[in-house]
């Protein structure tokens, strides 16, 4: 009963549509009427663009179009005003012009709202506080990553980066904030297993089994165990399998991970998460929501060996 | 203080009525106007149906009619337009058409309601993490079920399976899903008990118990039991009484724990659960409330018999 | 981290107004036209009277009017519409008529609210899971109480009970329900301390200290004991002081705890408190604040103090 | 999974606006119409004056205006009423009139704003539960500071006293409160590391680590602890760096802990917190969002350290 998962994708049984919302420094706060005079104004003004045009793209609308605005507004679009610190602005040359539109949608399962959404569950698990963690989302050639160093429950579709995964280029980068430490990390989750989202928690029963374990984590014989895949072959585990995780050597510096991380993913085909001794654990999936649910059911069968090795049982049963 | 029991339950005093959210894929958000562009083709359109009539039911409606729509509806209902994903088209000969309405109802006390309620609780619990768990409530001939490997706290009432208790045939399938594989378990309950609903969670609670205790779970002298129900003759169970909790082994395949469930509680008959090593338990009731109160109950008594195994103190009390 | 108190003290910097909400049988859900069908419709009907009158009592309405309708309203107040279940229909012939306005109010603070709030907080703590636990608030003459065996997070205003402390007898008794077998051992500290209101949980931390200790739990130089008071001199306890709360034994029938309850409190005039072994908590105080207050920091003190066992530590501090 | 973090702060991606809300005694409870009978008849009341004029500020107003009413609302400025208890009447020489402008704001991010909305979180956490801990924010010249004795969760920005840092003078003083007894203490934090907040809780975590440390605690060579300063010079603390707090002697009285923080914050110039024996913890930052960046990082390593101690695992890493 300790165990408290995603208070927020459950305060409603439909996740409310979410788009981002006015900051500081921008003084349109109305979404309501076209004709506000904060948002009428603002286009004409220069420097910091308040007021963007959102297209609702009801039909399924996961990938926002990469430029321009959402003129082409069908019958179906509605438009809502959004006003947002001007992040749309280039501060790289490779950076496309209005790249806001990448990140704003108000479908609750575009990647930029479930980033937002998913870093709010794992702060209330106790996964990513203070500012620990992270988490990115791959949508075909985009890659969706939050940003470094900041309060993961309180991003906003605006804060989030989007990187080419061809080009590795990056398509947006919001002002004022750094690409995350993990990003070589998540890049290869990507490459190597062709993920669709990466998982990074700095999560007790984590960091506590890489002290109780050597080179591998390993658990048998629990019916958790049955949510994880084989990868190797099709389908899942079976309740007698027993799963390993390895665990590789934390660095000094995150991105000093990745030889080692990439390492533990060669040696390992049938992991779906590597875990950093005294740091924490790395977990992706063919799907942001398979991602989700492995981390769930590896953070619980790491929660259950913790309280196994305290009562001196064994996690890896003995026939 | 370690125990969060129902976030969601009580966010408001009475459970806000939840009817079925649009889907992806449906482009028909609003529910609000009955001239809205999307609603108004939908019904014309072949293959997906998007748009369904719903009866309010206000006067305790907790059986949907199954078959057509409510056209019958009084000036006590209010219609509504929902968004499915097609969930009604048939995907076996057996299943009736337009079998939404077996699971759409305003009223949250609705079988279907109380599924997705209760799922999102038992998941804040940790019990139902990484698709674990399920549960199962009957309203006379009709069974409803959780579907198999979902995320449970995000299940919707369309998501839902119904089963004919007398036939054992589904009378709703909703598309792209199995059936749970826990189905002929919670049949057990049902035949051999005129159980009115089962719960079924991976509590760490009850799996830490099962590694605690040998054949049978015990607690004695302990207030909480009173909570739970003599079965065997009328009334509650006193504090002095001893509860004990048949434990059954695990299965590679949950469908393969039928034989020795339905043994376990032919040989318990004062039993309302029953625990499955390395895995989790079962428990049913009268009711839906019945069977939530007594998991309750039970999950709080394995949680404070590991805590008492941990501190050396007998879980039967010694006179 | 594992405490959880209070989500829905904090979903609304002040806590919303809430009244009963519309029950099963009832036909009216809609609080917002006087003229909806349905409640124009039914103060005609017999039997079941669906609809009431509350006057909205902004004034500090800590108590409702007993008798009749809050007809005088004036322009301050608003009338709404309220639903329920019939309850206000006599069942034993010392009962008022219209008891609903005993415990209808739109004032959050009003007893018959506040029972239902900190219930739901209760709840969430694992205090009063499975139907356990209870608390009692006294408003002058007027004692409100939560009825018996029921889901603690889901009680209504409409099936509380409210009994005369000077005549003892009940002014209202909610249908359907039984009157908690705590109630003489709420009265109990109403009578000997003059108490405002009393809490009883099945806290587990409350339940471990019981196993624990032998017979009374104490404590010393711990900061949280400085938010107890002295009770036998004015003003509260300092750091350093030892807290003392007797222990007293279980017994079959709640009821039955009466007499050692009273004795217990009397030998020990300094507690504001009395565990109950291998059972919980009755914890009282001045005010229903100074309650919740006490119930929290010593629930803090007893959760802090099995870890203290647990690591070795005396929880009395050695000079 | 035990930890529940900031489960208000994200309710929504950003924080509602609030204001503070109509207290009893107070008839006016709606800010809808200015036309409202309460507003209306309120001002020309003598003595409670009820209804209050606030400017809506939309451009980052963190700093109310100190006098008089925002009459000089420009177009950008909405006006809303607000009922207090009249808490702006002074009831000492040196309070400014109608200081409920210093603390009334519908900016999220206002002081007051933020010290009810942090309160409530650390209480979810078990930080601040039975009135313990505290929390102060300072904007410039002015610091913001809770009051003593009260329920940290139900706080609202009227509730809160303003002081002048340079002139440790009140500008603000509800009434019915007294200052905080920590006030000296988050004073010494303001002038002699010139921090922009200072938090104080009771945590569990904190005060076990004061039971299993002697002078100092001490952790290396975990993730989380990057998150934490150097403060020595620039920039954060590494992966094997070894976090040190000093831990001084609780005191009865709180304020008599001043001089040995004093000497603690001198002696210890890379602290950014201080642990204080059987009481808790204060953390301080450059701004309050470090300082609960910096207080949630430390509690998570002092989480840690005590579940390291419990398994044997020294907390600061042998090479």
């Amino acid at each position: 009963m300790v165990n408290l998962k995603s208070i927020f994708s459950n305060t409603s049984p439909a996740p409310p549509l979410r788009v981002a919302s006015p900051k500081k420094g921008c003084s349109c706060s109305s979404k309501k009427s076209k004709s506000d005079s904060c948002c009428k104004a603002e286009p004409k003004s220069s420097g910091k663009s308040c007021c963007k045009t959102e297209s609702t793209m009801a039909s399924k609308p996961l990938m926002a179009e990469t430029t321009g605005s959402s003129s082409s507004s069908t019958s179906l679009n509605s438009e809502v005003k959004l006003c947002c610190r001007g992040s749309s602005e280039a501060n790289e040359d490779e950076v496309i012009q209005d790249t806001d539109a990448l990140v704003l949608s108000k479908h609750p399962d575009h990647p930029a709202n479930l980033i937002c959404e998913f870093c709010r569950i794992f702060y209330n698990n106790g996964w990513v506080t203070g500012t620990g963690g992270g988490i990115t989302i791959r949508d075909n050639d985009y890659v969706y990553l939050a940003p470094s160093g900041v309060q993961k429950e309180r991003i906003q579709p605006l804060d989030i980066f989007v990187m080419s995964l061809e080009t590795q280029k990056y398509l947006r980068k919001p002002l004022h904030y750094k690409p995350s430490a993990c990003t070589p990390l998540f890049m290869a989750a990507y490459t190597m297993r062709n993920a669709g989202a990466c998982i990074h928690t700095h999560s007790q029963n984590a960091v506590m089994c890489t002290l109780l374990f050597d080179k591998v984590f390993e658990i048998s014989s629990i019916e958790q165990i049955k949510a994880l895949p084989k990868i190797v072959e099709q389908g899942n585990m079976w309740y007698s399998d027993k799963l390993v995780i390895p665990i590789i050597e934390n660095t000094e510096k995150e991105e000093d991970l990745e030889a080692s991380l990439r390492k533990a993913i060669a040696e390992y085909p049938a992991a779906t998460a590597v875990l950093v001794r005294r740091h924490g654990i790395y977990v992706w999936g063919e799907t942001v929501w398979k991602a989700k649910i492995y981390n769930e059911a590896i953070d619980y069968l790491l929660e259950l060996a913790v309280k196994m090795k305290q009562m001196g049982i064994p996690t890896v049963k003995l026939d």
